[in-house]
This record gives structure tokens, C-alpha cells and sequence, in this order.
């Protein structure tokens, strides 16, 4: 996801909590272990500050210290969110229908939400010979060129849409839609079909199709997507797509 | 999980970071979404302290509050501990040999790490005829009554071994083990064969079978297990779960 331009807004730095959480974002993929000393100066704090606030979050589980004296993410962190979140239930009640999409079609299968104006990817499950993917679990795509992203803005709600429609469209492969006017006709597209197609928008050689899940009360909630090759035919993808989703609407309690 | 003991000790409160924190274990399975009394009530501290946290993990990500008033555990936990731990990789190394262990035996599929004293599971893979199953993703079980605890105990540091040796025994079922010289003889004969078969150690009608994962040093780090029912015989089981944690153990760089 390294290539993607990322929004997060940086944290608080007036209270000692949001002091001592923004220390954990110095933890990512590539540096899942990390000294005293790199933990303070990619958050700019000096040394005994880090040491200190570093302590408070270990005594809880947030951070675990190695014998080696190295820092890492505590999973007490994955195990709280795992149990507790409403978003990983969601996952969890998916799990049989995107293992069988993906017995199927035999090609990257995911689930992704929305989540402060991207696609965050809760699932991805794939087979041997799965294609190119530039999507991981908890990954995070921008939401006009993928898939799932399509899905969940053009499902999401106007504010959303005209706050996406109004900013910078990023540019990622020479297919991707960077024009406000096309991206509106593409989302009033797949608000009709209840599914996006994505050739080439987010990696030249793939095409996303992802189509809608909705919650109890009719809400799309999530999008359920495969990756294929770029010149893949997509019916069969889209049947089993939206047989997969009607499943897991009907476990969330979705009677339409 | 909840008849099942546990020894997590309680938080900090001595530091204002470890007081923010422990109202994030006010949530659970069963407790998704909570009212800032509840809140305040369960990590027993007052209101307007409560809020003031409250607002301060919020600001990170580590709560949201909805607009129906209800605060719930934010994604960003997820998103940060699923990205940077080292277990969590490990899940994602082994999801194809899960899979393909589902497929085949077709009952629960089960990767578990030891935390903590506990065996604390990563992930399951279910089927739809996929039997009984007290197991749940990000849950713990006790080291002594699981198959996959069996094979964490028997493979972990004498310390451990000791400790768990001379703690009480809890009784799950009649078959539990809760004598410490029988327990002792089983991770020997655990250690032994590199597996573990536990019948209706657990849960009567049921028999975990697991079988140990190696990293690139030759350390057990895992336990890979199915559960099937309890008259079921183990041995197809045993081949398909030696498989699997081969192929795992390569992925990790393990060349014994």
C-alpha cells in the first residue's frame, strides 16, 4: 500500500494518553521491531519520555519488550478489537461464503469497509495460483479506484461522496478515474447494478469486481470483492459474488 | 470462553495512561457497544473522568462514539496490530495450509500461539458441517485441557512447565487431566511425537488434535489443530496437520 498516498490526520499531542498512543504508530509492516531510540525519534519525544510512556502501555499489553531490549506490538491490542469490534463480527460471519468464493474462482477474495474515506480490507483470502494483488489485510485502498471502494462510496452517504468528488482524485495507473464528472456517472452505475468493475484502476494487469453487502436494515456495510487477471471474463466472478453477498446478508439478518 | 477461567492480571492505576486503558477492557464478545456510565461503572472511576479519557483515546482511534451516544472500540487497534505483529504474520503465512487442512478434513482449523500462560487462538477455519467447538478467534484456552495447549506446554520453557505443573488444575470435563504426574507423562509423550490428541478434554463430545510449527530456528511457535468429533479416528487428521505445519514451517524458514 506504500505507493498510496495516505490521510490520516496526525494525532493529538496535548494529552499524555494521545501522547503515548501516537508512540504505537511507529509500528507498521516493515518495522515490527523497533528500539527505545527509534520509537522516540519517530514520534519526537525525547528518550525518557518514550521510556516512560512506553512502560504505562506495556503494563496493559499495548507494547511487549524482548528479551533482545526490542519493542513490539502487544496482540493484546489485536485480541480487545478482535472480540469487541462490530466490523470483525462482520468478518466473521463472512468467512464461510468468501472461502467458498474463493474455492471457486480461485483468485484473491476480500472484504472491505469503509473507514475514514478508504477501503479498509478486514479479509483477503487466497489460493496458490491467485494473481497480482496490491490489497493486504488491513490494508487500506482509496475509494475512487478500487472495487470495494466504488461499492462503499457509491453507497456511502452524500456528504461522503461530494467530500471524495471535491478532492484530489489520485491518479494510480493510466486507467484510473481522476475526473469528478466520470467518477459521478460511474457511482450512479453501480448504485444500479449493486456492483463495481474495476479494470486496471488500481493495477494495470488486474481487475477488481466487488459488489455490495448490506446490513438488517439495508445499509451497505461492506463490499465483497475478487481480484482477476485484466482480461478475466467477470460474469461468473459476479454471480458468485452476489450469491456469496445474499449469504452473509442473510446471516447480518437482511430480509430484501 | 467464559467458563473457562482466566488469570490475566489486573492493570496499572497508577498512571493516568494505564486508567485510559483499562476502560477499553469494559468491552468484550458480548459488550460491543456501551454507554459511558457503563463504561465509567466497569473500570470504576468517575464520570466526568471517564469522558475525559474517553475523548482522549478517541482522538487516536482507540474508541469511536456513535451518534447514538454509544462509545465502541475503534478498528484502529486492529488495524495497527494486525499490521505490525509478528504472530499475525504468522497467521497470514499459514492461511493456505489452513485452508487446505478445512477442505480435507473438513472440521474447525485452528492456529494458536501461547500468550500469556494460555493458548490464545490466531485463527479457525470452519466449515458448514463443521462440528461442537468451544474455540473462538482471539479466544484462550487453558494450556492443560486443549490439544493445542498440550503442544504449547510440551515444547515451552521449563519455567512454564513448572508453573503450569504446580498451578490448580481446573477440571473443564471428567477427561481433563488435573493430576500434574499425568499431565507430565502427556508432554512427554507429547514432545515425543510432535502432537497432541486430547479427547473430550474440553468438551466430551470432542477430540483436539495438534500438531507443533517450527520457525527458522527450530523453536515451536505455533500450534496448528482440528477439532473433530469425539468417536472420529485421529490418524488422517494427524497426516493432513504434519502437511500443513511442514509447508508453514518452510514458509517461516524452517529447514529441519
Amino acid at each position: 500500500m506504500s505507493s498510496v498516498p495516505r490521510g490520516r490526520p496526525a494525532g493529538p499531542t496535548g494529552s499524555v494518553i494521545g501522547r503515548a498512543l501516537r508512540l504505537l504508530d511507529a509500528f507498521g509492516p516493515e518495522r515490527r521491531e523497533l528500539t527505545l531510540t527509534e520509537i522516540a525519534r519517530r514520534a519526537g519525544v525525547p528518550l525518557s519520555t518514550a521510556h516512560r510512556l512506553l512502560d504505562d502501555l506495556g503494563k496493559w499489553g499495548a507494547v511487549e519488550r524482548g528479551e533482545d531490549g526490542l519493542y513490539r506490538i502487544g496482540l493484546r491490542l489485536w485480541e480487545l478489537a478482535t472480540r469487541s469490534s462490530h466490523a470483525l463480527r462482520l468478518r466473521q460471519l463472512a468467512m464461510p461464503a468468501m472461502e467458498r468464493v474463493q474455492a471457486r474462482i480461485r483468485e484473491h477474495t476480500q472484504l472491505a469497509i469503509l473507514e475514514q474515506d478508504e477501503a479498509l480490507f478486514l479479509e483477503r483470502l487466497s489460493g496458490p495460483g491467485s494473481g497480482s494483488n496490491v490489497t493486504r489485510i488491513a490494508g487500506r485502498l482509496p475509494l475512487h479506484a478500487s472495487s470495494s471502494g466504488l461499492v462503499l462510496l457509491a453507497f456511502g452517504d452524500h456528504d461522503l461522496q461530494e467530500r471524495i468528488l471535491e478532492s484530489k482524485l489520485v491518479r494510480i495507473t493510466p486507467e484510473t478515474i481522476t475526473d469528478a464528472a466520470v467518477l459521478r456517472r460511474k457511482l450512479a452505475e453501480v448504485r444500479r447494478l449493486g456492483h463495481a468493475v474495476a479494470p486496471g484502476y488500481i493495477e494495470s494487469v488486474a481487475t477488481g469486481v466487488a459488489v455490495r453487502v448490506r446490513d438488517e436494515t439495508g445499509a451497505v456495510i461492506a463490499a465483497l470483492s475478487v481480484v482477476l487477471p485484466r482480461d478475466a471474463t467477470v460474469d461468473l466472478a459476479l454471480v458468485e459474488l452476489h450469491g456469496a453477498a445474499r449469504e452473509i446478508e442473510r446471516a447480518l439478518g437482511f430480509r430484501g
